[in-house]
């Protein structure tokens, strides 16, 4: 391990550029990674980020360092970690408005910057791909009711499916956050140091800086099938998009279809690769509409209080009234991992949001069939969400009418 | 609502104390509500804290109002948002060293300080307490196979648990963080700062501020039975402390034992909760041992192509090259949420982490029965990880021999 001082100098509490450190050069949507050039988030010379990797967990490093249990110069080896199965280059990783919250080429810094790492450069993967097998109740049941069969290859005798999974780390280009919203990069600088009590300095002194890496959730794309069929205009692409939600995905709580419609969208995703296409689901960590899990309990109490009761009418105002916003999760950045897989044309879309399907073909992603929850599968306290998500607009064939919408069909809270 | 700047001005990119504002005062461990004072997160003249509430979810409240969707004045409507059970008061809630990393009065904000509220300050809940019903599959197993049964009030005729559940948000108090690690809180403050590259300055320059409210995710506790048992030395206490995995917890990932152990862990809670004690899940959002997926992957990938295979001897190895620690979780602030429960003593401990039971116990919380995962539940691949716990001292009746760790029994990167 090389020797560095102590503490490292590079940081330091006035955050303004500094004429002895030049930060490594840049260019994001550049035609090969060497153009690019690689993404440096760590407390290095060559630092070209404001923020640290791995999102929220920088925090739990820092205490780490501070309780004395990390060495603070520590540098991952990196030896056996590259990517399980290869992944592209595909042509959206070059253009430089396609892909604006992700590093296109985070799985595989050793590859593209050998040289760097050789010299001592401490750059860190923001994508890891690995392979997997789930073995899911969910699955068991599609099995034996025969809406699917094992064929060994994509799930085995033992009710096992076979996957391939990206983890990802929000990696921001702010240029192209700020155009993707149609709004400045200063303002947007500026609502992200002021509006989070003064997050990053450097935010707003180191307008040299273009890369931000958000102390956020991340991303993790589960891809079932080849990964050839993705670019492949021949075979078939199905497709979920889904944002966490741990109390269905996890818990089972019967409020939401969030679980039901996860494990819809995998059985659909298993069908669509045994059938020679694939199958991908995107999972985000955005509890809550990204409102978090607190703002949502609140909004529970309130619907199920509310004079009249949980019904469908009032579903959204109750979380406008706590939130100030129905939703906060932004499907405008969802469609980078979509480009970064290759993905041009989704045959069969797993998911009722008008947002997400609007968000995808704004992205120039075509979607031919859209595919709904079957009704069976929808939790008896549920369905107060689902009649209000349909009023809304979001996609169904029947529009539940006014009437309906006004019964309360919620449970009270201490049912 | 009333009438604000549309800036806030008490943002300022120097983060020195302001002559013409005074942070409410704030006594952390106070005999009352009252006389402790609310933690103030929002961006106002009574700000006490450093950060902003909802943890990680404040980046994508910024991105809201730098988009125009949010207004960045919107004060929220708590009608109708209170607990759906009362909680506490706990004496524990008073003790200044026993909860340092939650607001243990965060749930009744409208209640407590209903006269600041009145005043116009923007104090918001930290806790949120609400009601559900779940339905997993492993409940029906559970059911099916006759260790269960329902009894139409824990567990409904239609196999649906019935819980009261808490999420929390994470408030750090600095002194109290600093004195459980025994370090100096100005190198917990320096560490925090610079290890993260940066995130926020007023941690280094505004030591009059002790709350620290970290872009990290919180907790959510899931409380099966009656809430009066949790305090009653008659009635006995089930408790799981689960650490978040989503590749097992949500998706079923064979590599390793989390949602097994987590449903296992629920059934003992309801069995507990059915002879008339309770049970208690605490889910902390620490996924991949606090590191993150992006380097869980990476290590996934290292111990399958390492030479020798993935084996229990070099299981712990492999993670440290990577990340530098094994492990970055620190139990050392998981006790928390146990006291702020009002949890003295665990009859039925379901976790085989020494970490935890010896955090736990340090904290003078007794622990008289700890319950191991039955080997039937133990998915194929997750074997190494099984064994290399139990021969790094993890609770087990049964430690496995040197021979046995040598073995490799994880499935290659391909199969």
């Amino acid at each position: 391990m090389e020797t560095k001082p102590s503490s490292p100098v590079s940081i330091r509490l006035s955050s303004h550029p500094d004429s002895h450190k030049q930060p490594a050069p840049l260019n994001w949507g550049a035609d090969s990674p060497a153009e690019r050039a690689p993404v440096v988030g760590t407390l290095t010379d060559k630092r070209n980020a404001i923020g640290a990797h791995a999102g929220s967990y920088a925090i739990y490093r820092a205490l780490a360092i501070a309780a004395g249990t990390l060495d603070q110069v520590h540098v991952p080896d990196l030896t056996d970690t590259a990517p399980a199965e290869p992944l592209g280059p595909h042509k959206q990783w070059s253009s430089p408005d396609k892909i604006i919250s992700l590093d296109p080429y985070g799985h595989n810094v050793s590859q593209f910057w050998a040289d760097q790492l050789e010299e001592g450069w401490d750059i860190r993967p923001s994508i890891a791909v690995t392979k997997a097998r789930l073995y899911m109740p969910e699955l068991n049941q599609a099995i034996a009711s025969g809406r699917l069969k094992a064929d060994n290859e994509i799930l085995t005798e033992s009710n096992e499916a076979r996957v391939t999974k990206a983890a990802i780390e929000p990696v921001w280009y702010l240029p192209g956050i700020a155009e993707r919203f149609k709004i400045k990069e200063s303002d947007l600088r500026r609502a992200l140091y002021e509006q989070t009590g003064g997050m990053f300095t450097e935010l707003v002194t180191r307008n040299d800086l273009k890369i931000f890496l958000p102390p956020i959730g991340g991303i993790t794309a589960y891809i079932f099938g080849d990964l050839q069929a993705i670019t492949d205009p021949e075979r078939k692409v199905a497709c979920r998009v889904h944002d966490e939600c741990n109390g269905s995905d996890v818990f089972g709580s019967d409020i939401c279809t969030c679980r039901p419609y996860l494990a819809h969208g995998i059985e659909v995703c298993i069908e669509t690769a045994q059938q020679g296409g694939c199958g991908v689901v995107v999972y985000n960590r955005k509890e809550g509409r990204a409102l978090g899990e607190v703002t949502k309990f609140l909004v529970y109490n309130a619907r199920k209080r509310q004079p009249g009761g949980d019904r469908a009418e009032t579903y959204f105002e109750r979380t406008e009234c706590v939130a100030g916003v129905q939703d906060m999760r932004f499907q405008e950045l969802m469609p980078d991992v979509l480009h970064w897989l290759g993905i041009e044309h989704i045959n069969r879309f797993v998911s009722m949001s008008d947002m997400k399907y609007d968000a995808i073909v704004q992205q120039g992603i075509d979607i031919s069939e859209r595919v709904a929850l079957p009704d069976d599968l929808i939790p008896d306290d549920a369905s107060v969400e689902m009649d209000a998500k349909k009023a809304a607009g979001y996609f169904t064939l029947k529009v539940p009418s006014d009437d309906k919408l006004k019964v309360a069909k919620g449970r009270g809270l201490h049912e």
